[in-house]
């Protein structure tokens, strides 16, 4: 009997996930490597940044959800180098082998030429990232309540989130929510309700995915939460007390101790390897520029999905790095494989858009589902049923509609916890040493 | 009018918190100070160790538990140094004064002189501590299934707890659960069944505090999960793969690459400053000799509470550093607060045992209650129903409830999650470095 077919797929995000599960029938060896033991529902993670989630409500074991998958093996490691001549990924022991190659190993934060500013401004990329972007904006309250002084009193106050997409709206609004709602009576000196929340987006609106009606619906939601938008401004410089933005030839300073991260991301750096060795070509972000059937230049076997691939046949723009995209493409792909493998033809790569939607807060969100475009509580109950049903683990979609729930109701948020080394946590920032030291 | 006396309460656990509360409707200003912006219930920080509950589940933001308590404030800092003459408190920037002071700033792990073990064998006592402890032992699992060598993957199977009072005995029950039903199909080159649980204890049996009877039922509890026992054993050196126990003039050495502590407190270094100033006794674990209104000598505006107190006024032995024995102190001290300001005489406290109760396992556990005694499913039914009932916040009950009963039917763990910064984790044991970067 012939040895099967080895299908190798690198990141267990949406993307290769999904590739993943839909090779549970195929007559192949799938092997899963993903540096986390856990399948990441990203699009709710500025949730579990604002204590209304826990990471484990967004989280998936892969092993668990693979459980029942008798051809299929995960690899807990970070892939160092792929080897396409030799047909192998390279881990910290031996090389794997593969026939098939699926690359969906997504993507991180950019910060375009300044990696400096990543330590000031952390980004929002994984859970890690949710529970230090929690801990800095539970920990401002905290020090504008210590201070005794009113002008450092306010600078604690003062928030920037810069990028005015999905993630970037979400965040400020949750931000804002937390302030006037969440945190009301929480404080004996300061007023939660005085934080003053600033969204900088480069673009001369918010959401520029968005049509111009649902961009305008979003801003004015956006206004009544009381976040204050600085649109057409780019970021010029971040330091500990603030942000320099440029508009034209107008330079402004934004004054904040807690600066968030949203404005873009670069693909991961092993497209760069593949790049190097099949000549393709990578866009603006490092993304490698896929054919009609996800694969790269010359390599019919090595496929790239989700925020790692530029796809861009039949279509206006490239794919956005949205969820639905890597999914359809994860799919898609086994289908491929499975295609192949029994001698049949292979159809291109078609991206079915669903429609997009962003929430903005407390039953405030805009959608725009085919010709159909909606605000407000429809819109939100549309986002939060959409979520639920694409959250992976019954457990999950349960624990996160009973905190939803609640939530809703008491405008609580129980998840507000300020965890890991507290010394830690402030090193970076100009602190006295003896206040840092304190918590 | 006169300004109203300043209580200061040192810790938010469950003696400080208890404090706070029950002074609700006193003449007083109340400052509770806690370094954590949550309310932690340690009894179930081993679930959250082996992927049962999320972190937030057993913890509960000290500003929402006080929130409509207009009388109390909170403070988030480390309290760096205490001074009874002056009637201070030093955090960061200004003493903070009192007029009374609650200190129950409780323990912390003890090594008996061995500081060098903790990196080692990290105990229980913090939310931090609890992620850590999850991580190693499920890393394990994952550093087996990726060893070729039988030798090493036997040794990343090997787990030991040191310590068989409550907090060893739910730990090293709850690991072997996870081994034995919750992975069972999660790898393919491991069984993860095929995992020793080893647990030391020095004294002849397990649950010292218990009677002998039902430390014998403890016991076959734990044979039955698979948890093999060490019983009157001293730990007497531990390496990156192993324990070294002496039995008499007989030394062992039990081979671990995963090793964690449950072997002993010692009080809060505050306590040593309190000592020093009033020439209180402590004991051999540093807590401090109170008398019978848990007063140090002296000092009657000093109250010394829960883990950092020893009690023993009509008792045998002082009493143990239990959450009850916190909880009632904390609300004796809040009572006699509120006689003195009346000007009434102030009893003694006299604690009330209710009982104790220990979990092995699913549907396992041990209880006495009074004169009776019991075992099996009925033991466990009552563990379950009690920490649900002390724990703080709806919410917080609402989830545990949940998450017991997905638990319950499907054996799943389904906060199993690897986080924190994966290079550093093992950065302390003797990895090979790429295989430690690799993850």
């Amino acid at each position: 009997m012939a040895e099967p077919h080895r299908v190798v797929i690198i990141g267990g995000g949406f993307g290769g996930l999904n590739a993943a599960r839909a090779l549970r029938h195929a007559p192949v060896e799938v092997t899963l490597i993903d540096r986390r033991n856990f399948h990441l529902f990203q699009p709710l993670l500025y949730q579990v940044a604002t204590g209304g989630l826990s990471p484990a409500n967004i989280a998936a074991p892969l092993r668990a959800i693979l459980e029942q998958q008798a051809n299929a093996r995960v690899i807990l490691g970070e892939v160092s180098r792929i080897d396409l001549a030799d047909r192998s990924v390279q881990l910290g022991g031996e090389p794997i082998p593969f026939d098939t190659l699926v690359v969906a190993a997504g993507a991180q934060d950019s910060y375009f030429g300044h990696d400096d500013w990543e330590e000031l401004a952390p980004g929002l990329k994984s859970l890690e990232d949710a529970t230090e972007i929690r801990g800095r904006v539970l920990s401002a309250f905290e020090e504008a309540e210590l201070s005794e002084d009113l002008a450092a009193r306010q600078s604690w106050l003062d928030f920037v989130v810069v990028g005015g997409g999905p993630t970037g709206v979400e965040l400020a609004g949750a931000i804002a929510e937390l302030a006037r709602h969440t945190l009301k009576n929480n404080f004996r000196r300061i007023d939660p309700a005085a934080a003053r929340i600033v969204l900088i987006e480069g673009e001369p609106q918010v959401l520029p995915s968005f049509s111009p009606k649902l961009r305008l619906r979003a801003q004015r939601s956006l206004a009544q939460l009381g976040v204050t938008l600085e649109l057409g401004a780019r970021v010029v410089a971040i330091s500990p007390t603030g942000v320099t933005v440029r508009r034209g030839d107008e330079v402004t300073e934004i004054p904040a101790r807690t600066v968030l991260w949203a404005a873009g991301v670069r693909a991961n750096p092993l497209g760069r390897q593949i790049a190097e060795q099949t000549g393709t070509a990578v866009d603006r972000g490092g993304r490698l520029i896929v054919g009609p059937d996800c694969t790269v230049a010359g390599r019919p076997e090595v496929f790239v999905i989700g925020d790692l691939a530029a796809f861009q046949h039949g279509t206006e723009r490239p794919l956005p790095g949205l969820a639905p995209v890597a999914i359809q493409q994860g799919r898609y792909v086994a289908r491929a494989i499975r295609s192949r493998l029994a001698g049949r033809e292979v159809p291109p790569f078609k991206y079915r858009d669903r429609g997009s939607m962003a929430t903005i807060g407390r039953a405030r969100a805009v959608a725009a589902v085919g010709p159909l475009e909606f605000g407000g509580i429809l819109a939100w109950l549309a986002w939060l049923f959409i979520h639920l049903l694409f959250l992976v683990g019954f457990q999950n979609r349960l624990l996160v509609l009973v905190q939803w729930a609640i939530n809703y109701f008491t405008r609580n948020r129980a998840a507000r916890l300020i965890t890991g080394e507290p010394a830690a946590r402030f090193a970076d920032l100009d602190l006295p040493a003896a206040r840092a030291a304190d918590r």
